[in-house]
């Protein structure tokens, strides 16, 4: 076999150079480019206008942390249980980013993507939205399945996160039509459902996101990017004042062996 | 045994509230505080200056890819086997961070940490800082143990990111007694070495973090913060140009069997 | 809230004696309990009989290492970068351990057991089973879906592991329904699809795990299990003839920087 | 660069062979070679005997599962975030497999050896290794460290694996060096600490490993091994009565929000 080139436009370096997305690390990168502004960047390989930044950045600050999830129980203890590894601590927290506790981000998003790209001509108006948002709701309901990102398990009467979310996007010009898509579900939905759900601020995350052209498959990947930040909190507290002994402890002192319940 | 409470600064909810770090997270937090600023704050539980910040994230930059490191080629290799789970792509590169390739960078602020910890009274112009460096060095040549962060495998001439971050660090104000340290172990190796080695890049990176505060034990925690950010661009390459098929191939056409060799 | 108690069968100790699923730990399993059949009495809380440890682990054999696959590449080069941690290393081949190069056990053995939990009564004759495997791949067909287990990439005139497996299982008595009906597949199915293809080594596997009782929600731990003592050879080998940098290397000295792409 | 090639005796294909460790996979080691052994041979790439497999095993199942530890709890918690990733729910588990929780048997394994390697002649008597563990702990005791493996935080009065391994190893001809040595300072060690400290079973099964010739650097790797089929018991059982989502509430519901701590 011939030996294959593998081509990137991501990091590069000669013995002289650091490249990165085709930038001088060093002299273009390095102290003027923000932290989210560069992670946006290298997901797209084209850098963000500053309102898509700000956008981006608010939706990080909003999947950061949210105190002791199992994510977050996971990593303090396995630095518990391994503490020459922090980056085994991490990765184990991350890897409860799933379907369950990150999922509705990159599910909704892919959802109101799917939506919209059996659309052929795009609503101009609130009304438009609404009778858009209106078929999908009764689609899903028909189907039997839940909209992603409708409804909270704690925020019934309305995630703060979400107003909040579309204000910044409308302040800087990025409702586009994910958002203008989950917003008119957050309007019509009670006609078909018969009750108020809250639009949950993991799921106007998932649209924002998508609206700002990142890729649907690597949504889940801004969750948990905002998370390695979260969880690098919760073993800077954990190292200030430890509990991970303490959660281990009250599992382990409440444990009552049973006899075994062969499966068959 | 009473129940256990657990106390935390960072994220908590109640049915109408959000809080992190004390803030109300959709008002205050989102879409005003940036996610390099999150991070650090994350951390610390202390909001950055602007300066701190600026700082901290041209070490995220410095550190974010390497291009085709241990790191990224696990995490598209993983993708490419089980693409059901971004998290676990994310997660597997991260386990790459370790003492070796990513390692200089806490390596080099704990190593410089200890020196200092053990100085009375720091040095006050670069004849101090030269003189405990001078010591630091030859200590170090007497225990034939490496400086960290001193040498680098490719840039031998030097690594463009070492000026670079000084020079932020300069303008913010921000050259702490780590930084410092570091300089003047640059300035005076030669004459206990024979030779002239280049700052490693990374290894400023630990020293400005040490100097900002962030936890020495968690040093490598940022490091890996930024390669998230680096891995998801790694994947994002992945989708538009695979190159994990072949990279797998590479290796398994080139595969040679042979007769085990008992360990005994 | 009160105090939860957590009930479980497998581990527990006091202050003199330990116990394994209701026995006496030192006693009553070390020495006298093989660990294939420990990890099957483990998973099922039923000890199994001989014939059924000796189906299991030569599943475990078949599954438990295939050369240079993805999740080898990546326990060698995650050891290569962070050689400090054993089990990041081992952690993260196993995350490759997904859908696709795993992924077929467990596929397979949950699509036998979708189809068999629709069958009234189970077929008492090669003739019957046949009718029932004829109707499974048409349906498949008509969905324009795969059979799972059915082909190979490699071994397109058959897969040597399938003959032995359904042999060992004849052996001892344990050609169950998910045997059954998989062996009819091989039968049937160039009547539908107008060729001839193998039933997948890895496949046979996971119908003989669904006919031995085993969950069918964790059929892939299994493969995991059996990867996990692969992982180990891996490292093994590469403690004493190391390739990991040399793969490296091979990627990243055939690397070409090219513009970044801007994804819109 | 020339093609390198990767030599391995590990797994290899051919379209109609598959080999391992040099034996024809399907003929030769499914349904012939049990689990455990295949787990040494791919190891060492020896097959071992008999007696040498009895051993390994019992410290498999000494090893697998200690009830709700940190890698269990963490195994739950993973599957209860991400149920989309069995995978993932195993790795994360395995990650708390570092120096504390299940370090013991490789530091074990690892301090002994490093004690008999500065041994010329090994001793050929009880007393001789009484001698040879005196010097060992009254050395450790003048560095002030701990003699890995000695003293249980539990079994305080004996570790009920201590013996049954002894006796195992003693029936097989198997009591190496390492296992007289470990035995030794079980005698010796009140002479210098003037109190009697149990042998730690898991030390013990660090010092079988090390007298069976299993590499060093992996003796954590083979308590990961066990503890793989550990934690798919936790699931396992997790599935039939769930407890991780209890875990998880008795943490979050004992949670109190303090004010943040500012680091410096």
């Amino acid at each position: 076999m011939a030996d294959p080139v593998y081509e990137t436009a991501l990091g590069a370096s000669t013995k002289d150079t650091i490249t990165l997305l085709g930038q001088d690390l060093a002299e273009d990168v390095m102290g003027t480019v923000g932290f989210g502004e560069l992670a946006f960047w290298l997901a797209t390989q084209r850098r963000p206008a500053n309102g898509e930044t700000r956008v981006f950045e608010a939706v990080l600050a909003a999947l950061a942390d949210h105190g002791f999830t199992p994510t977050a129980i996971v990593t303090r203890l396995t630095y518990l249980s391994a503490p020459d590894s922090v980056q085994g601590a991490l990765a184990a927290g991350l890897l409860g980013g799933g379907s369950r506790f990150l999922g509705v981000t990159e599910d909704c998003g892919r959802f109101l993507h799917a939506v919209l790209s059996e659309v052929d001509t795009l609503p101009v108006d609130d009304e438009g939205w609404d009778a858009l948002a209106l078929e999908t709701v009764e689609k899903a309901r028909a189907a039997k399945e839940f909209v992603p990102g409708l409804g909270h398990h704690v925020h019934k009467d309305g995630d703060p996160r979400t107003p909040r979310l579309f204000a910044i996007a409308d302040e800087e010009g990025l409702r586009g039509p994910h958002l203008q898509l989950f917003a008119a579900i957050g309007r019509v939905h009670p006609r078909v459902l018969g009750k108020t759900l809250p639009l949950n601020g993991a799921g106007v995350c998932g649209a924002a996101l998508a609206d700002l052209g990142l890729p649907l498959e690597l949504l889940r990947g801004f969750a948990l990017l905002a998370r390695t930040a979260g969880l690098i909190g919760q073993l800077a507290e954990e190292l200030r004042h430890p509990v991970a002994n303490d959660i281990f402890l009250s599992v382990d002192l409440n444990n009552r062996s049973v006899p075994p319940d062969p499966h068959a």
